[in-house]
């Protein structure tokens, strides 16, 4: 099998593209007000003299990025009945904050040159600058969470704390061929679909939700931020130059992702060695017998299926709200990513 | 003049024995509790099954420290009338968490092997680790936090960044030989004082205490921290065994402490070529001759003298609040470093 990309002008890579396919006057003036807040926060820092590490932070933060988080956000408080945005914002701006603080520190480890089209603060003022500026980026995060209840910034600790272990496990499952399915969800869970599932409660609770529905909307969250892994994962085999996402990093790095660990659970004898094979010692000449084992063992079928069922379920977690155009906004999300038409 | 110890056995580096030196069953009661505290969080937090991330952070954080922070924010609750030590508790733990928190990111880019005795997390389970440690110890600071007011997470998080804000300052001014003694304080103020400013300002608020009186605790940890800090540099010059801290540390890492800055604004001519050639090159065998030069510029007296002069504006700064058995060891604190007596 060639390699092409058979996920392209699918609606199943949209997702990752910041919801830009969804045409929505309502959609853009949101993601114009969250770049509007963050410019904001940054230039009253850098007014009340926070220098060279707000304008380091403020390269990576404001050189774009989907902002799927703080959409997410602002979607399911106006879903839950919330009217003031001016009441949400700092909380959506919150998650982006820490989102991007731990972007800073993934490039670290991860010795990443570049980030959001940028250079990375430490590629471009050193390792001590890079990890101070995550630092202030949590900081910043936490400094506007503060502005809720104990219940919200607890919500927010949480999830802080969970994407830790979260990366924790995932360290320590670089290289395993011996890596679960349960392994690979404790860590898609904690690292991705948690944070999703956070801001999505804490935004119900600010609208004014009951515990009720705020519960629905973490399984919303939840259940998205899931399937977004698995789509991830799957584009990973494929690579897209629209999205800046070269083809196989995780496979570089790595990294067990959900098709790779299928694929090892499913083949048997000489496939499976072939596989390990490939994994152990992987490089760009490997990458069509990689999808053509993949194909065999129908691991990219199974995580196309799973990356549906888990945004079915996430649309069955948003029943009980009331119709609305942000409700539709995010059903619409999950619609199109769902409704894969190749 | 030869190298010897002239601050040893005098009170000047009391202070920094985390008041050992203090006999009083109160102030070891609160330590006490201040340590079952942080390890009864951590227990927590392992029993949540936070796993390596909690086992590495609780090394560091439970391997001993000074404990410096969390007991003056006690020790200014009490003073301002709080009695309810189960309702402080958090925050003295919040920023003994944050202060280990930036202690750990520190070590990875001093690129330092020990801490407190132990090895450091970078070094025993590498970079990414020690940065994502850092990472959770800050969110389980900030998750305390969320406990109290926003204005109370705002002292926090401000005091965060100002402590980044600082530290970039201070790379910005390692071996520059030009740093100003306004450059030092806008350092210290940020990364030393600042948060024992902020911790005491903070503990005042929770007490009940109106803005007036929690800016003259703001004002008390700010002297205090001063001091501190000069009282850090004097004993760099000399080590102390018995602190665990080897001499001339900040030398050898260009750091510019208040009675170098002093000599080289003070000497000149031949004295001035002299320490500025010992500074760029410095080693062991330098170190009676650049002792000398401080001795002759009366860099070490000077440092010295505004060391006591910022622990009586402490002290002053404490003359509203009614006696306690608090305010005394407060005192007694600032009382011990200052009455030189050597």
């Amino acid at each position: 099998m060639a390699v092409g990309h058979p996920l392209r002008r699918t609606p199943l890579w949209t997702v990752l593209r910041g919801l830009n396919l969804i045409e929505s006057d309502l959609l853009d003036s949101m993601k114009n007000q969250v770049e509007q807040s963050l410019h904001n926060l940054i230039q009253e820092q850098l007014e009340m003299g926070s220098g060279e590490v707000a304008e380091l932070c403020s390269e990576i933060l404001l050189a774009g990025g989907k902002r799927f988080r703080p959409l997410l956000i602002l979607l399911a408080y106006g879903t839950c009945g919330g009217r003031d945005f001016d009441e949400i914002m700092p909380l959506a701006c919150a998650f982006e904050l820490i989102h991007t603080a731990t972007l800073v520190h993934d490039d670290i480890y991860d010795g990443a040159d570049q980030r959001r089209g940028v250079a990375t603060i430490h590629k471009k003022a050193g390792l001590a600058k890079g990890v101070i500026a995550g630092d202030w980026l949590f900081t910043m995060g936490f400094g506007l969470g503060g502005r809720y209840s104990e219940e919200i910034v607890e919500i927010m600790s949480k999830c802080c704390a969970d994407i830790a272990v979260a990366e924790f496990q995932q360290f320590d499952h670089i290289n395993d061929l011996a890596t679960t399915p349960d392994d690979y969800f404790q860590i898609v869970e904690g690292k991705t679909a948690g944070p999703f599932a956070a801001g999505c409660k804490a935004a119900a609770l600010i609208a004014g939700c009951d515990a009720q529905q705020a519960e629905k909307m973490y399984e919303f969250g939840l259940q998205l931020g899931i399937a977004f892994q698995l789509v991830d994962d799957l584009l990973d085999l494929y690579g897209d130059d629209r999205l800046g996402k070269p083809r196989g990093v995780d496979v570089y790095e790595g990294k067990m992702t959900l098709p790779i660990i299928h694929a090892l659970t499913l083949l048997h004898g000489e496939k499976r060695d072939q596989l390990s094979e490939i994994l152990s010692d992987f490089g760009d000449e490997k990458f069509t017998q990689l999808i053509d084992l993949l194909t065999h063992s129908k691991s990219i079928q199974y995580a196309k299926i799973l990356a549906s069922t888990y945004l079915e379920r996430s649309e069955f977690a948003l029943n009980d709200f009331e119709q609305s155009e942000y409700k539709e906004l995010m059903l619409g999300i999950a619609e199109l990513v769902n409704s894969r038409n190749s």
